[in-house]
């Protein structure tokens, strides 16, 4: 009954509803690029999901495909798209063929290229209105074209085609959004030069898959079991994949550009894994909240470092690279098309939890799931056959949320039935029949409850519908995506002259792929085999830390990364040997952004460092709260002291900060340092002191032509930096040099000169602090990178 | 040839062999309980082992069984037993006939009842050596008889029975060895007035077993493949099980006395835990390292609670009991017949890793192992078969020792080929045959790396051989005893009036004694079957924390456990709503004993307890150095700070050390701390204050009669208490009551008396500081025990 009168009306109106009933407003939606790849085969059936859907909503539509072709071709390359529209199967095939047509009479195709052009599209919408008598509600432009082009189409929306005031723009942006924190910085500017945060609807469409938007209302939903188990307590792993069979063939001009990383690392699979661990917000359907803990959860994690992830490339990628992009017959590429990463998160819920986020081109199967595994926290009395059996707590239990593809070939959320009986929503998700034929994840799918949607619907035609609602919980704020590109940078510059491992593709990769978390970080388990061995030249991992001398003393030198892990070791075995010898280990740190790295290996990968016996002294610090973000202490509390087991009455801040002021020198705070020194340190001799330079030759807080501390007593002084925070207090240079050893660190470009001065310059401390670095009986180490040393 | 040579001596000789030959001295073996149950068993045929295989080592020997029995049937019993001895399989028969014929004449039996007897044993030998010549090595006193004959037995030995000067004396002991901490306590000090530690040999016969025995050499012969994965980083759970099939039928006048702890988990299993959780001397046969290493390991484990155990009992057991104990019909015994513990270790090593002891009679099958699985680590690119094939990486990982019984039937040491290959000393361990058929820990045979023992030997031989060459590494020193029972009492003791759950017996158990780990525990996995249920009385189990007034505020009491876990409860409650309306949450804590529960609880099962956004304040403090082992500060420290993640500059001790003195007057330490509550503590309103009682009626450290602190301004001052040390600092009362929430804790029946005189009394703070405890405009809260309350 309803239906007759829906049609009717629409049949009636011709292409728009009478004045009257359209009282919620027309909405015009532009499609650019509308005879694209992603057009043709998602958006424009999405338009016409949403026309059927929305039909009676009280709006009325018109749907403008652009691009830059002319008119004539442009119209016809469109509607042959169109033509091709399908009903899907729970429509009545009547309405259906009914609604096409409409659909098709609503859709024109517009060259868009000028200014011109688009002021002219504007003033047809208006006088179509006008003509129509119908309030204008909305503005939807759809970017489906490469983001090269997106500055200039903004430019033209923002100047020549914005719907009136009270009307509202909705501008839908495809990825890639940038390729790197910097890029990415660059475009989300510009676009802000034209578009308000929240006109602005960027799409992953991973978010419009119904697996990957049930996350949340999953957790909602079932919080009264989860809330006890959500948590590394609990939870062995969580494993985010996105596995393909088919490669890059016929796209490598975009891949070679991205890989696998940037086009789906970054986006898809760590869109899901925020969702599995962001803190539940108290409104799971709140944009706002989402997002708000969602850059918690990113805040979270750790860095991501080189060890951090495994590359791989299947075979036949660069002969296609060199077909497609006439390349030289030898030329390699190091664009990964797999990769398994580890990430992990420093909040208390998810501590010693890995993340393994996994992707690739070429593989075994098309597959794509987030799955937790939880720890198996029973013991069977009963063995043998009985273990395994019914819903024995000794077999594995799983939460997954199938995207889709694979065995299961649905999008799913299974949960294993030794776990728990799930909440779902009855109207849009049904339970499927257990089936024992089948295996998932290791288990039988009996051993699941399964839960299926009960009307399967593609990601894009989802998207289309929160945009027209407004919904942007759905959509990828500005901020979300800044702090993605954030987290993932650091692992992209790192790993950019990396050679990735070669594998053959499809099911004789075998366990090529397969990788294992190693000391904080993942390898492959296999050992690189000869025969698919790179053969490209000498790469940065093929270098290895010199030894040698730089100011008659040992230097060690690598590139950062592999210098600072070195640094760890050396220092680890000092702490130990110390700890052998005397039964503890003082260690003066200083503070900066140098050590920070090394603070974070010593926390991450050396698990035998003797923290408990070990003391930690400052060799600096800023006269300012010790929680100001200032302080070197703070720094150092968070990168470092938060993460091991120092005891409490061995952490021995400078106190800069008595008698509630800073650094005032009747309160004596350089003395009382002292004197805890000789208290507790035998003979006032470090065991390590850990130094930096800076690019004035300073070391600790000495500084050239300093009053304080360059001679006389070994003792704690209060100095002046020529930068703020002016007021300092420091190791004097005579009490550095009773230590037992003193490793100087020394990271970086910026150091070069300096570098180059002192391995020419005397001893004058007074010109330069660090040359009167000289340990009257303790053994001096250099630790300087190969871009300090070589520049 | 060589044995012509030895037979032909022995043969020529008689019994023994000349003076000549004789050089290493003559040992006597006196086996008291010469015709019991282990005797007829082991005993005797490991007697036998070790003349077989000593035969030729320069010692000469003779054999005294001893009873209570007279000479005669004595004689006659003993000689029955002696005669069944067997030929070990790798022993020539001819040899072996020999050996036993000379064995039994070596051998007689003696009646020891009185001191006569004793010294008549020992004149005997004497003239026995005399009248051959032979100097004296040692005497070997193997005691096989019921505990409480041992004092008596060992007096004799000490007054009446000792070898001469310059030979040893080896006192052999089997357990049990005391039933609790106390008993054991008093049975070593009886034993240690007439026996030196070196002399007694303390029978622990799973020291015995090769497998176990082999856990340490494993380890240290694999120490570079072991080294890194050896840690909570790496393996998932130890698990260490004797499952038997037999019950306790004709045994149970022993079995009720003990139960299964006392008789499996407290000594065999507990010993096969600590080889392998120990840190790894340098020299594994140093029988002082090992115990050193061991009792280390005792000191790292966390104290069990009634939670760290699950109780069984097969159901035919009360029955058994009332037969054959002559009980009445309707008795009821809780004794426990089957147990599942979870013990944790706090070293930095074992951080997280389940050490799950399980043992029980009546069960499904007879097998004994330890062992050690390991974390998957891995990630398996390629799904489906190819995952669970050949050495995957993610195929589980485990080492065992397998102890004998079982599928197996050997003692045998398996490691997962997909681990590493064993370094194994060939002479003592062979490699056995990969069969694909048998299925051991849920992984085929194949998948192992199995070992099992060249010669397979009886535990009491192995023993036996032990105790001739005075290997003490393979017996139980006292300190390790009495360490031991200090772990386990706590348990028996909050255990002993539970029931345990009743189970059927065999392989009908089901899934009746799986268990699982729950908030910081263990539990059942299954509820308690109705049908099951024991129809014993009221249990402590089932009172409930009852709720009513006290002083006219809230009143909280229960056993002292379930008390304990409301109030941590309680504050993390407290805590959680702090944060979430001022962004902190201000704690002030008490020291002394009571509380040290209540903070272990906190860290152990509070993993939501907002630690990232608490202030740690004191209430009081001695005044004595942060690190004494009487400060207040070091027991929040070592039982909650430690284990927790409160950041640095949020921890508040008293600073009772000023200047390097402690509590001096102006040095303003009082002032100091006030100064830091009013500038931290917005209103100097703590969010929660945790109190003590004094049976003086003290609390904080405001003592009866104090000058300070009862009233006045809300400050910090410095107070004496009637005990050392004498001074203190603590918050005063006007400070407490200006709290929030104020939460009394009050535990024991040393608490009875001043409770009950509470209950009664006005508010008078000079006579009771305690009673003038009421916050103006906060909440108090009493918590008191039911052995405080009811006495």
């Amino acid at each position: 009954k309803m239906l007759g009168k829906v049609l009717c009306t629409v049949l009636f109106m011709g292409a728009f509803p009478s004045p009257a009933e359209a009282s919620q407003g027309h909405i015009s939606v532009v499609l650019l690029g509308a005879t694209g790849d992603l057009a043709k085969k998602y958006l424009w059936q999405g338009l016409f999901q949403l026309y059927m859907d929305q039909v009676s909503s009280g709006h009325s539509f018109t749907f403008h495909g652009a691009a830059l072709a002319a008119l004539e071709p442009g119209q016809r390359l469109m509607f042959d798209v169109l033509k091709k529209l399908s009903c899907p199967p729970e429509e009545a095939p009547n309405r259906c063929a009914v609604l096409k047509d409409q659909f098709l009479k609503l859709s024109q195709y517009h060259q868009l290229k000028t200014a011109e052009n688009y002021t002219a599209l504007s003033r047809e919408i208006e006088t179509l209105l006008r003509q129509e008598g119908l309030k204008e509600a909305g503005r939807i432009f759809y970017f489906s074209v490469p983001p090269f082009a997106y500055t200039e189409i903004a430019r033209h929306i923002n100047s020549s085609c914005r719907p009136p005031a009270g009307a509202w723009l909705r501008v839908v942006l495809e990825k890639p959004f940038g390729h790197d924190l910097q890029s990415a910085q660059q475009l989300a500017a510009e676009l802000a030069g034209f578009f308000r945060e929240e006109e602005m609807y960027r799409v992953d469409h991973y978010l419009g898959k119904q697996a990957v938007a049930h996350i949340l209302p999953f957790r909602d939903q079932n919080r009264q079991f989860l809330d006890p188990v959500w948590n590394g307590h609990h939870v062995e792993r969580v494993e985010v994949v996105l596995k393909e069979t088919v490669d890059a063939k016929g796209r490598t001009s975009f891949y070679e550009q991205y890989g696998v990383i940037r086009d789906v690392l970054q986006n898809h699979l760590t869109e899901a894994l925020m969702f599995l661990i962001m803190e539940l917000p108290a409104n799971v359907s709140s944009a706002q909240e989402v997002v708000q803990h969602k850059l918690q959860a990113f805040q979270s994690l750790w860095g991501l470092e080189r060890s951090s992830a495994v590359l791989g490339q299947y075979q036949a990628y660069d002969s296609q690279v060199q077909e497609e992009l006439q390349e030289a017959q030898g030329y390699v590429s190091t664009t990964p098309t797999f990769a398994g990463v580890l990430i992990r998160s420093d909040s208390l819920r998810w501590e010693g939890v890995p993340f393994l986020l996994t992707s690739g081109k070429a593989l075994d199967e098309r597959v794509g799931y987030a799955r937790v595994l939880f720890k198996n926290r029973a013991y069977c009395a009963q063995s043998g056959a009985l273990r395994d059996a019914g819903h024995s707590q000794c077999k594995p239990k799983q939460i997954i949320f199938h995207f889709g593809h694979g065995a299961l070939n649905t999008p799913a959320v299974l949960v294993s039935r030794n776990l728990f009986h799930p909440v779902m929503p009855k109207d849009s998700w049904k339970e499927a029949e257990a089936r024992s034929d089948l295996h998932v994840f290791g288990q039988p799918l009996s051993d699941f409850y399964m839960y299926s949607p009960v009307k399967e619907r593609d990601a894009y035609s989802v998207l289309i519908s929160h945009i027209y609602h407004g919904r942007k919980d759905f959509f990828i704020t500005t901020e979300n995506l800044l702090a993605s590109w954030a987290f993932w940078t650091p692992l992209l510059d790192s790993t950019s002259r990396q050679p990735p491992r070669l594998y053959p593709g499809g099911v004789e990769n075998q366990h090529l792929l397969d990788f294992e978390m190693v000391s904080g970080g993942v390898a492959f388990t296999l050992a690189e085999p000869a025969e698919l061995l790179n053969p490209g030249g000498q790469m940065p991992s093929d270098f290895r830390a010199i030894q040698s001398k730089f100011r008659q003393s040992p230097l060690v030198s690598a590139w950062a990364e592999d210098l600072i892990s070195q640094l760890a070791s050396d220092m680890e075995e000092a702490a130990v040997r110390s700890v052998a010898r005397s039964g503890q280990f003082h260690l003066a740190l200083s503070g900066g952004s140098s050590p920070v790295v090394l603070f974070q290996r010593l926390a991450r990968h050396h698990y035998g460092f003797p923290w408990k016996h070990t003391h930690v002294w400052l060799v600096d610090e800023r006269c300012v709260p010790l929680t100001d973000s200032e302080s070197n202490f703070l720094g150092l509390h968070r990168h470092l002291l938060q993460r091991v087991r120092v005891p409490y009455f061995n952490i021995h801040p400078m106190p800069v900060h008595l008698n509630r002021r800073l650094c005032v020198e009747e309160d004596g705070g350089a003395e009382l340092y002292a004197k805890d020194i000789v208290a507790l340190v035998a003979n006032a001799s470090f065991d390590l002191v850990l130094l930096g330079v800076g690019t004035d030759g300073h070391t600790a807080s000495l500084f050239p032509r300093s009053e304080n501390g360059l001679e006389g007593a070994p003792t704690v002084v209060l100095t002046e930096s020529p930068v703020k925070p002016h007021q300092r207090m420091s190791l004097s240079l005579p009490l550095i040099n009773r230590a037992r050893q003193v490793f100087v660190l020394v990271l970086g470009k910026g150091k070069h000169d300096i570098t180059t001065l002192l391995s020419r310059v005397g001893r004058e401390p007074r010109k330069w602090p660090i040359s009167g670095v000289s340990p009257s009986s303790g053994q001096l180490v250099w630790y300087v990178d190969y871009e300090a040393l070589l520049g």
